[in-house]
């Protein structure tokens, strides 16, 4: 099953177990909750199948195993299910083998869970602007809000002097927050990283990434996809299959 | 530095650095979340000492020191500064000996963390709950849905035949949620513990633990501290001494 495979909806059968030597990701091709747990399984070269799910008409075997109703969620060959995305990132990479992504040391891992933490105002802020958007709001206020949440993101790694945020190679933190960034263009929002330029590289060194490639849409794709999710069109998950 | 100091508020000196072989809890004396680091720090046996925080009138130092201007904070000798409860409670299991409270399985580990994702919802309600009893409103609709969460819980309980969260002995987990179940009277909600014969049996279990009963405080002081509290009163975090 392929990670461009057309979402199930409510009805669908119920796929089977998981086959041995493999994980199942369920996902939403433009979710970037899911994207997370994507950027993970690629950076450690992990073996995955994807199911992806109409999220506005999900199967019933689907919140069944998650409660919650959200992607992404993981499935192991012996049934155990695991979901929320910064839970799944932590038990991918306590599992498999490959790069570490999440650092050893207490305090250096602390470090980067406050800064996923700090990050989730700029979420928040993404959303807030997207539905203010579509409503025809006024949105500087917003913005300037943004800007000053990368600000701050700036000069951590200003401080730091270093190319990623846990230093000078992709670790956990940087995959955490990217799938925003990589969305900053499709609302526009790409005007908030001005005068933020070590956040500008790091966007740029993050494109080259084999795991931010592999998990990439383009500019185009993003935006047909936001424009029939925004009207509430249940076709928008299957945007150009 | 003892846990029942009088809270620092703005312009109160900021204190020096921590003695070496002791780490410091910026916390406020009847903080769930604070109280959450409590547990770990009494049920690890670690060496540490208090700063209580005037939370409606932070010192600067404290709002630099953690941004987001929450307790609990723990900082070391090295000055390294660690927030957000489940963050702290992590640092210490991974950097001191003593009783290990999270699963090594990474399997487990990602179970009790779900937990602690659904338990979020208890928390809302619990919040929300409190500040419509205060306004006077009707709050039977957020309280049958605070039965719900219970029965859910109860549910895990029996159906794991065991005496807590994590197993036959006490994890993680249960000092997460305990400190919402140790209020759960002083603002009348004990009777959503109805019908939850395993939950509460764990509720009186869990009284039993040495780190519980380290960090409890009696019914008339919350109930004199939340009286305040509600009012707005600067005075509620040192209610009593």
């Amino acid at each position: 099953m392929a990670a461009s495979a057309k979402c199930l909806g409510k009805g669908s059968p119920a796929p089977g177990p998981v086959p041995e030597g493999m994980i199942r990701l369920y996902s939403m091709r433009f979710c970037p909750f899911a994207q997370r747990t994507r950027l993970f399984l690629e950076a450690k070269g992990v073996k995955f199948e994807t199911i992806n799910i109409n999220l506005k008409d999900k199967p019933d075997w689907f919140t069944e195993m998650n409660p919650i109703g959200l992607v992404p969620v993981l499935e192991t060959p012996k049934g155990q299910v695991i979901y929320e995305s910064p839970i799944t990132c932590e038990y991918l990479d306590e599992v498999y083998a490959g790069k570490k992504l999440i650092p050893t040391d207490p305090y250096e891992k602390a470090k980067q869970k406050m800064l996923v933490e700090h990050f989730s105002k700029v979420i928040a802020l993404y959303y807030k602007i997207t539905m203010a958007k579509k409503n025809g709001e006024d949105t500087s206020v917003l913005e300037e809000e943004m800007k000053c949440k990368f600000t701050q993101f700036n000069e951590v790694l200003a401080n730091q002097k270093s190319q990623f945020f846990g230093g000078d190679s992709v670790s956990m933190i940087d995959y955490m927050i990217w799938p925003w960034f990589e969305r900053l263009e499709v609302v526009s929002l790409n005007k908030c990283l001005e005068h933020t330029h070590n956040l500008k590289s790091w966007v740029e060194r993050m494109k080259e990434d084999p795991a931010v490639k592999a998990t990439m849409s383009d500019l185009e794709t993003y935006k047909g996809f936001y424009k029939l999710y925004l009207e509430g069109n249940p076709d928008a998950y299957d945007y150009g299959l």
